[in-house]
């Protein structure tokens, strides 16, 4: 859905602007790459796998376009970001007027966008369309879906292209009705939302325990933890048999936990107590 | 499938031959030009959208290799072909054994391949690697399933890259193995053929039925019937409610029927009974 | 230039359709579908490498555009054709008319265009914009000039991505102003003209010579010939040590012989020679 | 050159690690991303426009390959560096053993070879091949060729996909042999060389009287210089009429001096004179 989007933002000859930790540029191969016929990508960084607008202007400072280097031509955004923050809808406004502001478009990759306006606590349209983004990928998948994300163009010319380019892709699927109809069964009673607090709390309550390794903010279902290779080979040697990722360079001593919308309660207090007794 | 498969096969400079008929050809956009990075379709002709050997022998005679032209790389076949045709093994054989005599590669598209193994009664080896075919995209979405193909390299080396493309296209889902589970229901006590066995079955009831009209032999489970728009515009006025497609240019009067796998008896018994009725 | 030309009228996702024995079809790998991005290139027939207003009716009416399908999108023409025939002003505007009213756009291969424009002694213009060609292909290695060609927008904003394409084609070259310069020397005084005139002239002594067997009309400097073997054989053992591609099929007996813009008279005063002197 | 080379290392998930300053990255649009299909560039820092063993190292450590990531293909090194400097034999050959340790080829951009070798006082194979790289972009536009310039493969079988991909790019040119005979005149009196000690020469007599500005050494024919604003007034002002590139930020003061294989020594001799002249 990501590189699909942004194909219809971004020429081959262009440029998308990204955090290093996002998920376009470290796990989805160069599937940007492919889907724009080419386009660059260009890492930049910020804490919390946030972009900021100054980190964006200085980017587009030394982007001067001509056509012997490429043109800058999209930001990408990723709500909730890859380190588990969110954005407010004011931060979202800041960088999308300087990419406006540059010709820029501001595609929002949503994959947990659920945690994220349910941690914010705001509609939709204030994260997104009324805080300037012009594309968003709406992701189903993290919150209880099977296979389905839906690509949502704030304005519609823009979109006149995503069937074209989707079908090519092979995403026009046969049958492809019974996979939407889940979009159907999320959005239309608010059950994403509901999952998405679900699992939102249940990660608040681990942030407690575990708050002496935080290495971020817990703004949403995703933790990242610097405990150190004993507090972990302690919890992976737990008999409630925890299992969740290192993370970072091997041997850094770091874990990322993600809840799921369909977590148990249990299986949280178990874990939350289990980091409560780990020695600091 | 398709296009992801021919492009493990093809390089960029290269062609794919194939039936102007033939489902890459007419109805995947340009999926095979974009997955291959920009190889090329070269469309030959046949009966009943089969590929006779002469036909593929004279085409590459037509298409001397050098530097300046494109390198003929794999020939496509459809079993069962977009006309309801099925290759018997020693057909495809024959074609494979011209193929391979000029270093192409023979791919076969089996979105129907159930209903061509059930017809021919022979095993699927028969008619797939011990025929020469190097690479099957088997189809499950037409025969039951929901967004399920697989792609089965008869070479293993050549499927090296299918994992790097199928990643980079975004065709390697998350929660992929509640998808590829359909697949296990399908093949582990025989499911695909049964459910093709019917189809097929109720094809040559309405085969029967519809003897006078047939354009091309029915050999599984698609009809293609030169009806004149009379007898079209009748069965569509009949009180059970017939929708089939048209084929053809605008007012050939002729039409496609395909039967599915979970086609009701009493449907097509309807359907037969409405066609007996038809004046010849 | 062909291929990045058209890469400015034809989505990835659109076709091209040309002649079968058209350059692009025949002589650029797959040029075409890199430069575009993955388009297809659709072959069409017609006599003397011509493409008449019903075939791309025909073709355009075969070819119902839906997202599944691909989106006709150019005709491109070889001016003078690869058969040696040359397109009048009203075959042109009978053939772009069909195209525009299909939302297709015009490209013309002007390779030989100099050839085609002094055979009909008409201007540029009638052959072009004022017939309705969109994009000119406007060849000067084949008259003369080293690496150089121009491509002529005659909607400018069809050119607007033209620089991007062509400089990430790496045909943006440094010292580009040395190479260019050739058509300014070709341009300003009528040198192209004159030289197509001479190629002409001498092409046209040729076919006086070689009547009996010209396989099309002889319209600007290029003749194909149906010799047979041994008159092949025979003109090829001259002492005059004539050289000459054969053509067509292996064995086909066909000659094809094109006359230079630096051709000496007294080469081609031979070679008319040995033909006049060939038994019929 | 380099983005057709590239593509011959890299597949189409695959990436080239570079330093951020490489013609490369900087100058040459998507041409990379184009000609490879996709893949990606890394870019890369280090002093002086040089990547060192323990950049790369680190890079390819944060860089862990899985299908979800790209495949670091290859790296590319400038000899000349775009800021001006020469790698040592040994220091490719440090660079080359990790890359190949990590299974990358290595590309060598020579666009200014022939000043790099003239500076080392080396053998073209100690610079190249012998010290590990794979594939030598030998520029000869830059020391007085028009359009000319060759790719080397150290392993031919490396050259294989080269033909086809250069053809398709339409960098196969017609009537190529009279570009290609440049390259005989530059090599066959070591008249390449003779025209890069002439440039280097005049560099180093620029690079003594601009000693206090200098930003890196100058070891080939470029010079970089923070000059501040008045001092490149000044010189733009003189009435020799000095014209040059500024460098950098708008308004960073800095400027860059590039000698030419043809610069004469007047020129030199007077720009020397107004550098020394210009207050510290």
């Amino acid at each position: 859905a990501n590189s699909l989007a942004l194909a219809c933002l971004v020429p081959p000859w262009g440029s998308i602007l990204a955090h290093t930790e996002a998920h376009i540029v470290r796990d989805e191969a160069t599937a940007p790459e492919f889907m724009t016929g080419g386009a660059r990508l260009v890492a930049l960084t910020g804490s919390a796998a946030k972009l900021a607008p100054d980190t964006l202007r200085a980017a587009l400072a030394g982007h001067p376009e001509s056509v012997h280097t490429t043109a800058a031509s999209a930001v990408s955004i990723s709500q909730c970001t890859e380190l588990g923050a969110v954005y407010r809808p004011s931060e979202i406004a800041a960088l999308a007027a300087v990419a406006h502001a540059h010709n820029l478009r501001v595609h929002m990759d949503g994959a947990r966008f659920a945690n994220a306006v349910q941690s914010l606590g705001c509609s939709p349209a204030e994260v997104t369309w009324r805080a300037g983004v012009d594309v968003l990928s709406f992701g189903a998948t993290k919150n209880g879906a099977l296979g389905a994300e839906a690509v949502v163009f704030f304005d519609p010319a823009l979109a006149r292209e995503f069937e074209r380019r989707r079908k090519r892709a092979g995403h026009l699927l046969s049958k492809m009705r019974y996979v939407s109809a889940q979009l159907l069964a999320l959005l239309e009673d608010g059950l994403w939302l509901q999952l998405a607090a679900h699992a939102n709390r249940l990660a608040a309550q681990l942030a407690s325990a575990a708050r002496p390794w935080l290495m971020h903010p817990v703004e949403a279902n995703e933790l990242f933890l610097q405990l150190g290779p004993e507090r972990i080979a302690s919890l992976r040697a737990h008999p409630a048999g925890f299992k969740f990722y290192d993370w970072g360079a091997a041997d850094s001593g770091q874990a990322r936990l993600v809840v799921s919308w369909n977590q148990r309660e249990s299986d949280v207090a178990a874990l939350a107590s289990a980091l409560a007794g780990l020695g600091r």
